[in-house]
């Protein structure tokens, strides 16, 4: 029933068609700990995996990151890879690099050919979003460009502007990611997405942070957001729900939804 | 985190102050109908059982109607009993009664005082409402007053009325049902509910029906509705889920916005 754009990867819907997909972060501060983590992940079964690299101690080294995805990759039997640096701003890790050396890193990163999606603050210099789409794009790697808002949640205008913003810049998916503070931004959110899912050419991903958000987090996906987020080993932003209780409601909403 | 209003039952909020409380419907012809489907749904443990008197062969008959009343309380361990009577006009079965006759049969039923709730509709003649309200009253029997729409959700602001007016006419419950075309008519009803839930007096039940309102069932507590419907037996309206498949969902819902 529902008519949302699934996320396409070389060409198909990831992961057969299902929606929405979980993708689940891994938070690991070393290679070993990252493995590990690859390693109690798979077990949960996630569509995709996100390695969010501002938590990585080795991220100052771009042979080093590109050996881990590689590992991550090879550990993970092919799963798709999405790599992320969180910036501070957006509730990311204090990473030692310049905003340049992380563009060389997302260069380096899609020339290696590694991981299959990428995601970059839209709040990033223009001309660096430029760059790393041109990376991404030059490699057949999907771009999300990306907003969050770790303290409250903006009104639908904004929100469906973020939308349209990502679209506009080129990306492959656009993703919004807000704190809801009570029941009424989680509604403006959905309403939001709902609007975004109907205008806009690409997939999307929007998330309600929070204990309020965690409602979207569930639901979301019947209002148009392809992707959500779940705890494997470790949660990345508050409200992730464990992805063993995010598959159990997914199955029993789409089985109701279907009249079932 | 939800600071709605719970349904109190002699004095305390039913079922030890659970929400929202599970209601199972009964829609058995006959009173060994009836009784089988208590059995069955006593095992999958929901808070409150509604009978729908419009579905029982014997409904001309008080002295019978009061019977099969006694009969479920008695199966049932005295759970709360919820005694309705749904017009053909907002969705119920046809039967052999004309008005003054239903009024006659709600009154004799809470005199028996074997039901411990009624639900009547705000459609009915203002004068049939004052004497179901005074004969509830009477007998310390809780009133739903209902409103149901089966081909469409109306505004915000028609729905917002409905319980206003509920609340007006001396409801101890206000309950709107209306059917969701869409995922907007479901915003809608969650939105009326949120607002609802914070100017009335009184506990109120808001559902969605049809497929994409079986999300309203599932997560319309968190916006305020104390009571949500669930398949025991038989479904008696469209888009009811499984209390199996609710109490599963409800309970992973609660631990995330607690945020465990």
């Amino acid at each position: 029933m529902q008519t949302a754009k699934p996320i396409e990867l070389n060409g198909k819907p990831a992961a057969g068609g299902k929606f929405p997909l979980i993708c689940t972060p891994l938070t690991g501060r070393t290679r070993d700990q990252i493995l590990a983590e690859v390693k109690v992940v798979l077990g949960k079964k996630p569509d995709i995996l996100e390695w969010r690299v501002d938590f990585f101690d080795g991220i100052a080294n771009a042979t080093e990151v590109i050996n881990v995805a590689t590992a991550i990759k090879q550990a993970a039997g092919n799963m798709p890879l999405l790599f992320t640096r969180r910036s501070i701003r957006e509730g990311g890790e204090k990473i030692a690099l310049t905003e340049d050396e992380v563009i060389s890193l997302y260069k380096a990163v899609c020339e290696s050919r590694q991981v299959d999606l990428v995601d970059f603050e839209m709040s990033n210099h223009p001309a660096h979003i430029a760059l790393v789409r041109e990376a991404s794009k030059a490699n057949d790697i999907k771009l999300i460009l990306s907003f969050h808002n770790f303290s409250s949640t903006p009104g639908s205008k904004t929100l469906k502007q973020r939308f349209l913003q990502a679209d506009q810049l080129g990306a492959d998916i656009a993703k919004v990611a807000v704190m809801s503070r009570n029941l009424d931004d989680v509604l403006t959110l959905l309403s939001a997405t709902l609007a975004a899912s109907r205008t806009l050419r690409i997939p999307l991903i929007s998330i309600s942070m929070g204990p309020y958000g965690s409602l979207t987090r569930l639901f979301g996906w019947a209002f148009g957001s392809a992707l959500t987020f779940a705890v494997g080993a470790n949660r990345s932003a508050p409200g992730q729900v464990p992805i063993e209780d995010l598959n159990t409601v997914l199955a029993i909403l789409q089985k109701s939804m279907n009249g079932e």
